[in-house]
């Protein structure tokens, strides 16, 4: 049986490095030894890529160039590590995928719909997760836990308009797909987030009737 | 007056990097003082994706990836430097260009042609060369004049198959676009082939009615 392809998504501050660590272990206390990777990133060329994408040196790298960076790495981890290790029935979980493209290059950057569309068809093999937990908290609450981390990476300089426009694209994916999708709210004490992510990937990992 | 784009193409061992030297010398002595870049790389973001693209360490790279760092590294040469060229009416030489893309990714690695005139006409920006040159030779003697220069990149390290399908994709745009492009047969003896140059380039001043 093939595996599934779990993503984290969120704005700047959301706890998706707490969350990602919580998840991964709920899977291994179900008997479910998940591949973790990251976007960008989660090769070799990948992280490759990555360190263009973020390193601030690159201030004035385009929209076009951001995009096609992200679907490269993206292609990769596709079919170097992502689709090898569904094919061989392991689960996948993912710290970012196409849908942060579709709200960081889309909303964020105002790159066109269909051509995202377009390049997850044939750059990302058409893969779609197979659920999705989008950690959304307001764009101020997130900025302020993220400013307690040390230095900002380039997309992270980005002012709060910019990030307005992720969540309003994140959560219009979300509202698209809502079979795919799970909303937590990561405005709240970690304890009820993790309670809700908790919950939402239990009932996911029984609804395939994986391992127990 | 808008500036123009002179682009060289062709495939391991047909002497560009010589012609480059030639044509810029003869600008420079008409009093064009043609701005001259590389592909893929260009700009700071793009030499470093060009280090992803010909290290040999990246040997699983996949067609898909190539393809999508080649028009990144495109996508911010063009903004970056060539469009605000064009712009201010200097003329730029480039080595290599999008006809690149459609011989490598497209004729070496099979990449639809569609692909690549998409990513052409946004990644690119439509940004199509006034002159192409394009120095064509056979394969293998290609391959016996590259071998003699050290060791090969990522791309070089491909066999004799993959380089006559990228030779055979240069000449169907060619053949396609004879007003753009100039064949110019790279396996005479170099005094042959640099008369040639100098007679298009020459013949492509005259007609744009450049400084004198």
């Amino acid at each position: 049986m093939t595996g599934k392809l779990i993503t984290l998504e969120g704005g700047e501050g959301a706890g998706k490095s707490t969350v990602l660590n919580v998840v991964r272990e709920l899977l291994t206390a179900r008997g479910i030894d998940a591949l973790v990777v990251r976007e960008p990133g989660g090769t070799p060329a990948g992280e490759e890529i990555r360190g263009v994408l973020l390193d601030t040196v690159h201030h004035g790298l385009c929209a076009e160039a951001e995009l096609l960076l992200m679907f490269a790495s993206r292609a990769q981890l596709v079919r170097e590590k992502i689709r090898p290790a569904l094919d061989a029935g392991r689960w996948v979980l993912s710290d970012r995928f196409t849908d942060a493209s579709f709200a960081y290059q889309g909303g964020g950057r105002g790159q066109p719909q269909e051509r995202i569309a377009e390049l997850e068809r044939w750059a990302a093999d058409g893969l779609k997760p197979d659920l999705t937990l989008l950690l959304d908290l307001p764009v101020a609450e997130g900025l302020k836990r993220a400013n307690g981390r040390g230095s900002a990476d380039r997309i992270e300089m980005e002012n709060a308009d910019f990030f307005e426009r992720v969540r309003a694209a994140y959560r219009a994916r979300a509202a698209a797909e809502p079979a795919r999708f799970r909303i937590i709210d990561a405005g709240r004490p970690l304890e009820a987030v993790l309670g809700d992510v908790r919950a939402a990937v239990g009932a996911f990992v029984e609804a395939t009737g994986a391992r127990a």
